[in-house]
């Protein structure tokens, strides 16, 4: 049975963001991630600018990647994702496939928490808003 | 006779900052002037973050490249810099030498203007505050 | 009367693009300008790695950009080009434009050259292929 | 007692390197890891591009990085690192230290693993010629 996932982006490789290995340097992995979960958040009716209009800071706590096949210059992907609440933090659990064989190249997993005034608070005001699309 | 140069940077290529061609991407090169640019203005008293603070916005109004000889991953090279006013603007006239053979790489005009409230001012202060590293 | 262009990308800004300076980094501009020559090279039938394997290697020369209008992280905008042949060089005219007010954000000159075994050549093969996609 | 590295590189943090939350963009800790990594490896007398030469792809498998404090445009800092064999595997444990307070910043576990013609192998070349460099 395919794993289900709250949102999908497709992203097409640039020519900059492969190195002289000839493939997407690790690092742009990480850029792909984040512009996931920044479009999910503004799919969801939280854009993150707004997040942080509220006074809340999201930052990234910590971050694990499996680099399990590489992308090429010129293919497409499709960067697919679920959020959860952990205690205070809320956790995405990203997933990178490419287009042409739907294999997977690369996951995540990214615990961020929000900030106020430089200190964690639990971040109900952004749960609240992000409802429905917060997996169990 | 030599070019007579205010400022100079040492940089050194990251790997990174290579691409499939197995060369620093050309955009990575505005990379390197704006990096030259700031630590000149760290150097001369004024800190790009200072004039930030002072209302004073710095912008790049326009930029020419010229592109001569690529730099490789590992190469040392030095980023030479002067300063000009002309009008309300800054202009930068930047050069980057190889360092093993000594080559001019890359030149640059980088014509900048200081905005406050979103408009453009003679940015007196600036100029005043980078004094004698400006060039007649 | 409008500008007409041969060729038009719609990019999202992504807000890793954007600096401290809450606007899209300059250096960013040069790789949407290249990712849109790139996409318009596969879309008039000669992908940049095909290029490649033909043994011709395109290099940027020279880079003009007019910076305009900052473009902010979220913004929708549109890189619309033209290419033209001027003697032994492909000259790229490149405009972004924001598209919730239609603005004019960045133009950009983008002289190119095809070097084969390091030296310039006159690039007849692509010129041949690019054919109808070349504006007079 | 303080803990031991086999190797240190200086970096500064360059303007550019920050996002629109004033701080260094979470993705560009994985340049700064990377870089640490192949100038190491250089100072070790294996510099990346000759173990490419070697016929040996290293590629990120896996890492980990947890963020602690932010580093901000302008500070310098320290990326520190050991660098162990498991298995097959060569593993680098890699901190970044703030040089204003001492603080620790940001940590990475990095799993690499050498490629031959697409499969991995055990990379006893390599390791031969890290020998003394790396830790039991």
């Amino acid at each position: 049975m395919e794993k289900e996932y709250t949102y999908t982006l497709e992203i097409k490789v640039r020519d900059y963001e492969c190195d002289a290995q000839g493939i997407v340097n690790n690092a742009n992995y990480q850029h792909y991630f984040e512009y996931a979960r920044h479009e999910f958040l503004e799919y969801a009716g939280c854009p993150f600018a707004e997040i942080r209009k509220m006074g809340i800071e999201p930052v990234v706590a910590r971050i694990e990647i499996d680099y399990k096949s590489p992308l090429h210059g010129g293919e497409k992907c499709l960067c697919r994702l679920n959020a959860k609440r952990e205690g205070i933090k809320f956790v995405f659990y990203e997933d990178i496939y490419r287009m042409g064989d739907g294999r997977l190249c690369t996951s995540a997993k990214v615990t961020t928490v929000c900030l106020r005034d430089g200190r964690p608070v639990k971040g109900d005001e952004l749960a609240g808003k992000l409802g429905q699309y917060l997996t169990e």
